[in-house]
């Protein structure tokens, strides 16, 4: 270990940054940044001039991602791709997506000052659709570096019916540059992200970082539950044919079910809407949803399974109809478990232990997971909140995250990851 | 027994003078009868006339109340009341209300025919204002009748901004005249009801003729659930507040809190409210009614009890806040028990048994109870439907009830049923 780090100092930094990034928005008071907007503009503006202070150089995609190059094999050696998102939802919270980009700016000119060398390079990527909040579309940015990018997204259109398309080219861009914004697959070795947690399980741990073992998979059911209406004074509790305990009774299904699985997987029924909804009409009609994810797709698909067969049971001895429909469907995108174990040894040289968890959120290592092996460092948030500007991280956890970044990079080791040795789910 | 009863003819006339009330609406489909309104006046005009048609002297009080008399033993003999509405509800069925006082009349018109005496007289009322659908009232007209009518309703407004007491001048009465709508509670043996069920037990039973218990006391709550909002994919199970999963617990406590009971009660919950309603977050707030209905007002208050312990258990396993608050609150009215037997040894003379069960909906007997002791027979209806156009009874049922309204008033014998004998709620 040579470069020298004072988590303190680092935290500051990065604390400092963070406020200065999030000055950056649509509104006056909050933060509002979305995708190919003035903000964008000038958030990707101030990114890059923070590569630029850091010595790195500097590029932007056809989608606007801006780049931060170390390089100092030559632009040959393999590259290590880290970074994370600008763009935020609606009224957000400063960390989300930003906090990501500080740190591996950060980390990078830590490495640069300290004067290391490696036989591969670093990119950072900040990209500008992961919120997905101005367009139907997400993950667009990382879609186009990972070479998937969809080109349909280009006619879906915003709120005021600007298409993605227009507003590509009023951000000085050129769609037919999308294609070669993709990285070659040969030339990456991983793409490693950093962010904070967005829940609670670290606070409860009492441990500053996290390493992910999979973005989770998800489903999300309609559940239409279907009885017969009654007036609430006259027909017999063994007559009814009550929609709402019905999904009542499949709600705590769903619970029962997510607790007694292995994956850390969490079922939340969000949604309910009952008819006629009156105080003295039994409930004839029920819809609700059921939004399931896990860290392993088999375990996802046997809950829903397992749901599908409570929710009939549970209507047959009612008397009730059932009617099931999927209408979301994500797969899980493992975390590499090679990456998985150099995150938590970087955790370790900070003398941390780094609980492992799945992220239930999305993230832009979907996307980059069909370029590379990917691989995820969480940073506690206060009460698991974001989305929200109450949103928070403490500086001194920023500063172990911006170490851990800096430790992961400092002992990575060619030859590149194996897909025999890595894609084991956890 | 000298009443000669044609079971057939009886239900066939009870058929045609329903058609014939039903034809009386403010709206040209279906049928609309608010209280004091151009179509309470011609039903009442129409029921008028069947009673001067059955011989029976007729006489209208200060609400619009159409009486009609027969008196054999001379004005000042004791009377028996029996009776029911002949108000609907917007777009009702046509035999809640109208079958009642529909087979009062072919009852003593019968009777009349046979040359029956008694010792006591009969008095038909037909009722203006039982389902409350026009003023912010309910059983005002019946209430007059008891001597407990409220005169704060007076100034109660429809929704066109009318008065009560504008709309009552114009009817032509004068509301100075209300008090001497009381009967002397003295000279009152009992108040007898028939009324569709309203409910499907009859029907399941395979029996034309019920006997009512009580008229079930009634309790409405609303339960605010208060957990903590979250990410539906980053907070684990068991670090969960959720407001819908304790819901769901007390709804179907509640369910288990009724069918527990040996007093018929029924518990709905009707409406449920759930905050933020999104399916990718953890509802933070929830809040429902349960509608708490019994004959027996102990038996109600120990299930309100039993319900709330259960409501503040679940909560506190869950880690939730539970504020519940009565909104609604209606003593059970019992009906006497020397009344409910004379009822069912009628139904019996006739060839059925009588399924006894209590009424989950109000009735005109709620304000007669205060008056004298009631009972209410009830009439099979298709399906348990009620306020609604698909309301059927098949003309053999209603032929049934005349027929048991003549026995019971046939074998009906003084002295006076004495509330130690009578009041014993079952």
């Amino acid at each position: 270990m040579n470069v020298p780090l004072d988590i303190a100092a680092l935290g500051a930094r990065a604390a400092a940054m963070i406020e200065e990034l999030a000055a950056i928005s649509a509104t006056p008071d909050g933060l509002t940044r979305f995708f190919l907007t003035p903000e964008h503009r000038r958030a990707a503006d101030l990114v890059a001039g923070w590569m630029r202070e850091a010595d790195l150089g500097v590029s932007e995609d056809a989608l606007g991602t801006v780049r931060g190059h170390w390089h100092p094999a030559g632009p040959d050696a393999p590259r290590l791709l880290i970074g994370s998102h600008i763009d935020t939802v609606a009224n957000a919270g400063k960390y989300d997506g930003t906090l990501g980009v500080i740190l591996c700016i950060i980390a990078l000119d830590e490495i640069r000052k300290a004067g290391l060398t490696k036989p591969f390079g670093v990119d950072i990527l900040a990209f500008g659709d992961e919120e997905g909040t101005r367009f139907p579309t997400t993950l667009s940015a990382s879609a186009a570096v990972a070479g998937i990018f969809a080109p349909a997204s280009l006619v879906t259109r915003d709120a005021e019916g600007i298409s993605y398309g227009e507003a590509l080219i009023a951000y000085g861009k050129n769609p037919d540059d999308i294609p070669a914004a993709a990285y070659d697959p040969n030339k990456v070795i991983a793409y490693i992200e950093a962010h904070i947690e967005q829940g609670p399980v670290l606070e409860a741990e009492g441990e500053p970082l996290g390493v992910v073992t999979a973005i989770a998979g998800a489903s999300r059911l309609s559940v239409t539950v279907t009885g017969e209406a009654g007036h609430a004074g006259t027909v017999p509790m063994s007559m009814r044919r009550d929609a709402l305990l019905g999904a009542a009774e499949m709600a705590l299904a769903a619970e029962r079910i997510a607790k007694a699985d292995a994956h850390g997987m969490v079922a939340t029924v969000g949604r309910v809407h009952v008819e006629p909804g009156s105080v003295n009409v039994i409930p004839s009609r029920v819809v609700f949803t059921v939004d399931l994810r896990s860290g392993s797709d088999l375990s996802r698909r046997e809950a829903l399974e397992r749901f599908e067969r409570e929710a009939h049971r549970i209507a047959d001895l009612r008397h009730l109809g059932v009617v099931i429909s999927a209408f979301h469907e994500v797969a899980t995108v493992p975390c590499f478990r090679d990456l998985q174990l150099r995150l938590r040894n970087a955790i370790a040289d900070l003398g941390h232990r780094a609980p492992t968890m799945p992220s239930g959120a999305g993230h832009d290592g979907q996307a980059m997971s069909k370029l590379c092996p990917i691989g995820m460092l969480f940073v506690r948030c206060r009460g698991g909140i974001s989305h929200n500007p109450a949103e928070y991280a403490a500086p001194q956890d920023m500063g172990l995250a911006a170490a851990a970044l800096v430790r992961f990079i400092e002992r990575f080791q060619l030859p590149q990851l194996s897909e025999a040795t890595g894609g084991v789910e956890t």
